[in-house]
């Protein structure tokens, strides 16, 4: 037994397939660097749902409270479409992210010089990219009641309530304060304030924040749709950005596009600090379940490893090896290794999820 | 006396500099084409403010429901970034969509071949762009009750809804669909129904009206998400996109920035037809107020005199005139007039807004 625990939940899609690899690297901590993980693994989404018709049982998400880091593949497909609502796979995570309390969703979208002409954007305006989204995970639209659809005289109609508290917006602020203090120092906070009271209500917070414990802080505000402009056009403008939970749906995906490389994006989700002192975590890649490449060796399992990654320097402040994985990445995408996402290039034959994963190892 | 009535708002910041190259187009309209319109002036947004305190008067919006089309420079500025929200110049612009109910927001995103370097994408992804976006305008959350900043507990809390109805949902997307029939036949919806049940019931209502009414036209969903990555990659792929308030607000802004050139995109706002067959209608440029260049006759005045273009198609049922005046303006910028949001070269000397609108007069 060693004191470091994680809950495996591949999921779905090519779930299963990235997180493969990624427990072999687990395996390499605990052979080489005497770094031992106990895991678990269990079910989340489609697969939860069609072993047991939620797409997470309550003992799921029991054994998710009572480990260090749980590790997500990806959750969906079409297979589900048709689905209720309410037992859709997303339902998962969702109630994983809300349950543990994860309110601060961290997600870097950096462009690895060895990609940055895969981007649609001119090489000038996306290589060395390197910014971190802090979006808010718990609350917002995406949870607040009432919420459904209702009769009304003669029609249906959808209701969704965009709900923040002060104590919800500063908590996800400070996180963005403290990354930016170990970065370049920026902050730039994004809402619409010129047309919702609650941007009006989360720009003043973060503005309070930063005056009683950041001054240190360069914090500027910015209304989302001008966010997504600004992004598009200049990304290295910025380097912490924070913004509610569907804004930072939006402007993340957007801001993880401008890099070229989606198979290659980690994030955490990370919580309140647990009795050991470690915070709750849930590390995913930002990529889906991609139903359409799944089963066949194809996908690019980075992004996975990248949030093991993040898992270690977040959950096991072990930034060093942290640093090492991140290298030994970055170190097979300039050999040229390459999964088939990242070709362009017609009849060049790509490297399999199991080949990329032995050339990361390798590295390591 | 005309039968054609504008209302013109110039606004704030650069709006009256770019509506004065506008009203030399409409008088060249009455001189040389024989099409006159009888014009009325009035403020709006902080203009309104300062002369009367509230952003938009009685009497103005009594006037607007009561002419042909309205046309607006636009609005804001940081003079008025601690006023209230309720008397913010915001408010005057959305009082006039809600009031009028133009519930049909057409934001073409173009990108003009003279200019496809601007773009911060790479040339094959922008050149030839032509996509439409369809925004619901008139609900949403932008409207939504209950909304405000209360005191809860200890603590302040920020509200807002996010509410669709059916038939909100479906004459939007009855525009849509006419829109793709003259056009490439192509409609894809965008919502978070993985997330919002508000979202579920735009998918649901779209896809009804679709089956009942528009068999012919193709069309395809997508998360909001994916869509604001989408756009990002490979925005050529779409035709019509139709969405709601909130995310129409950022995607059309990522659409219009992905052409590099803000400076030349219209946009038109569309309700139900009056009684002599014209639809309530305003027509505004998507750039906004510009204040760090208002007043020194830099501005582009290309985004607003195309929004008059947009009046005379959709309003005035002229649209070979509305091709005419496009045409000049493409001409004018294949002859290489530039005002400076068009010039990437230090020390070129750009035309003014006054230049700009001459050229454009002389190629009409
Ligand atoms: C899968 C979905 C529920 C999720 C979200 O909307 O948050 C995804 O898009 C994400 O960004 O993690
Ligand atoms: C000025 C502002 C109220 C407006 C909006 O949010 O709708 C603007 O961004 C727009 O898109 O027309």
């Amino acid at each position: 037994m060693s004191d470091r625990s994680l809950l495996v939940l591949p999921g779905d899609g090519i779930g299963p397939e990235v997180m493969a690899e990624v427990m072999r690297i687990i395996d390499w901590y605990g052979d080489k660097r005497d770094l031992a993980f106990d895991v678990s693994e269990d079910l989340v989404g489609g697969a939860a749902y069609d072993a047991h018709g939620t797409p997470l049982t309550d003992a799921t998400m029991e054994r998710a409270q009572n480990v260090d880091a749980v590790l997500l593949g990806a959750v969906g497909g079409p297979k589900y479409d048709a689905l209720d609502f309410s037992v859709k796979p997303e339902r998962g995570l969702l109630r994983l992210r809300k349950e543990m309390d994860l309110f601060a969703n961290l997600r870097p979208a950096q462009c690895f010089d060895a990609l940055a002409d895969f981007s649609s954007l001119k090489r000038e305006v996306v290589a060395g990219l390197d910014i971190m989204i802090v979006r808010e995970l718990t609350s917002g639209v995406y949870f607040g009641e009432p919420r459904g659809i209702f009769e009304e005289g003669n029609e249906r109609v959808g209701v969704n309530t965009q709900r923040y508290t002060e104590s919800e917006i500063a908590r996800v602020a400070r996180a963005a304060f403290e990354l930016a203090r170990r970065r370049a120092n920026r902050v730039c906070s994004m809402e619409k304030a010129n047309v919702m009271e609650s941007g009006v209500l989360w720009r003043d917070v973060v503005q309070e924040v930063h005056d009683a414990e950041y001054g240190d802080v360069q914090l500027s505000h910015m209304y989302a749709d001008a966010g997504a402009m600004q992004l598009t056009r200049w990304p290295k403008q910025f380097d912490v950005i924070v913004t509610d939970n569907l804004f930072g749906d939006l402007l993340s995906d957007l801001a993880a596009m401008l890099t070229g490389s989606l198979g290659m994006l980690p994030s955490a989700s990370l919580g309140a600090p647990m009795a050991n002192g470690r915070p709750k975590a849930l590390y995913e890649p930002v990529h889906g379940s991609a139903p359409d490449i799944a089963g066949q060796g194809k996908a690019n399992p980075c992004a996975c490893i990248l949030s093991f990654a993040m898992a270690l320097r977040y959950s096991f402040d072990e930034g060093e090896e942290a640093d090492r994985l991140e290298r030994a990445v970055e170190q097979v995408l300039a050999q040229g290794v390459r999964t088939a996402d990242l070709l362009n290039v017609e009849g060049a034959s790509p490297a399999t999820t199991r080949e990329m994963g032995d050339a990361v190892i390798k590295a390591l």
